[in-house]
């Protein structure tokens, strides 16, 4: 098959995760030819409708290329999705995660849901993601030995060797950000959400150096009692908690000679960047395209990719 | 003065709390002659009508003797209660709480407000408490050098050295828990609440050996995910984990040959009791009756116990 043929439509892409859909057309050079996002996440598909919900937004892609095979990672293969995909284990590459995915078709296109990973600590402990390792085999592609730290809801930091993902851990950060925020007495002293930077750099540097998280929570609370930290400062500086006891975690825990990358959400990856500087560390912006790289990269593993063998 | 004539009632203690109200009639040599309690905590009282709220539970007392002085501990004396008194600063014994009484008369009674009490750390934070201190210094009448846990919403740490609070630390444990069970995915994994003793254990055991809290709490989503944690086991364990990181951060910083002794509740005293042992720690339980005693101690010292002298 030559190159020209190749770079026709190979796949849909699709990033589907708990609060958003992404999904990209990807042709036969692995290159995007069409995307679309929408606010379309697993917890807002009404009746559990994945079905409609994949053929509203990518119908016309669809019904254009009779058999077009749909590659789907992320909370969409869990347990509250549109099936259950067993976790796949560490370490994982593009091929161990095909060898794991389990099909589908819809309206004769065969759906390809992608497997979460597991890690299973010295401890006998598990850790889980779904989407995020996608995003870190792309993000490999580039840089195939790095410490990867994915924030948002549940950060991971992953460790990659060879493009490989050897091992991971879980933070509970945004979570954690939105319940005290949201439902103790530390939201009810913050007025406001916007950043405030002092306020975010004293709450790094505290929550990096203190071992006991929620003895340095409190603090949130007697610093604006005592006029230490102005009421429009609390909300930055608690996150500012959480970040700094997650890299405190995270770091005691990383391959020293690794360079440390900054994959997904635009505005928390500064955020990451911003707090890593406070404490010293060298935390560089990934790729911006990780997702639908590592879909690609699995295409490649799958064969739906016959023009990019080379 | 004669020990007879100073048995009848001297001062009316009065511990009010977010959410419960405590009283009792105590008399010249110190004895408590009669109690009242009501979930009438300072948040529930409405309007703001402190005062309806102490006529309702304590007229009786307060009709039959006139001038009869009342001393009150607890948040009533926070921005939220009655009035504002500012927090007295460690070290503190019940001379140097009572010089910090705020003094206000309703119906003629004296109405004499307890002061919390503020410790800035070595660093210069801040860490504060109300109604705690004066039970700690009830309970340091018979244990004069002790580290006390008063277990709870906002559970303290106190290190008391000579009867005197020389320190101590918050752990937000209880809000946290609450949070974490009403407001996240963890939360949504629990099946009820009843004390589940190996879940319980498991998770002290994993809180007290893992530095990063974040993470560790997650394994209460991955352990139950995974099969090694039963759903009904969830809520125990997650209370397991959060007291276990309790005590590491506690006891990184307690004075290592002073006698624990948990105070306060008596059901959390028996569940940090309970902890305590799995970490191989001794932990007593402290006297039952130490608010009242520490305002018996703050009323020898504002001379209301005239007969008590000796």
């Amino acid at each position: 098959m030559t190159r020209s043929a190749s770079s026709g439509p190979a796949f849909v892409a699709v990033d589907w995760g708990t609060s958003s859909f992404r999904a990209a057309l990807v042709g036969g050079d692995g290159s995007i030819l069409a995307e679309v996002a929408g606010p379309d996440g697993i917890l807002k598909v009404e009746g559990g409708d994945f079905a409609g919900t994949l053929r509203r937004q990518t119908g016309a892609w669809l019904s254009a290329m009779p058999g077009l095979p749909v590659l789907l990672s992320g909370m969409i293969g869990s347990r509250n999705g549109w099936v259950e995909v067993p976790y796949a284990a560490t370490p994982a590459d593009p091929i161990s995660l095909a060898a794991g995915i389990l099909r589908q078709t819809l309206d004769g296109h065969p759906l390809l849901f992608v497997p979460g990973l597991m890690h299973v600590d010295a401890h006998d402990v598990p850790d889980v993601m779904r989407g995020e390792e996608v995003q870190v085999l792309g993000a490999g592609l580039a840089l195939p030995d790095a410490e990867m730290v994915l924030p948002g809801t549940h950060s991971k930091w992953v460790t990659v060797r060879d493009g490989r993902i050897t091992g991971f851990r879980t933070f509970m950060t945004g979570e954690l950000y939105a319940a005290l925020k949201g439902h103790t007495i530390l939201g009810r002293l913050a007025e406001g959400d916007a950043h405030h930077a002092d306020g975010f750099a004293a709450g790094v540097l505290r929550g990096y150096a203190t071992p006991a998280l929620s003895h340095a929570l409190f603090t949130a609370r007697t610093l604006p009692l005592t006029g230490r930290l102005a009421p429009e400062a609390v909300a930055s500086y608690l996150s500012g908690l959480l970040i700094g006891a997650e890299f405190s975690g995270a770091l005691a825990h990383a391959e020293p000679t690794l360079p440390h990358v900054a994959i997904g959400d635009a505005r928390l990856v500064d955020l990451y960047r911003t707090a890593a500087a406070l404490i010293g560390l060298d935390l560089h912006a990934g790729p911006h395209h990780a997702a639908v790289d590592g879909l690609v990269a699995l295409a490649r593993a799958l064969d739906l990719l016959p023009g990019a063998a080379a």
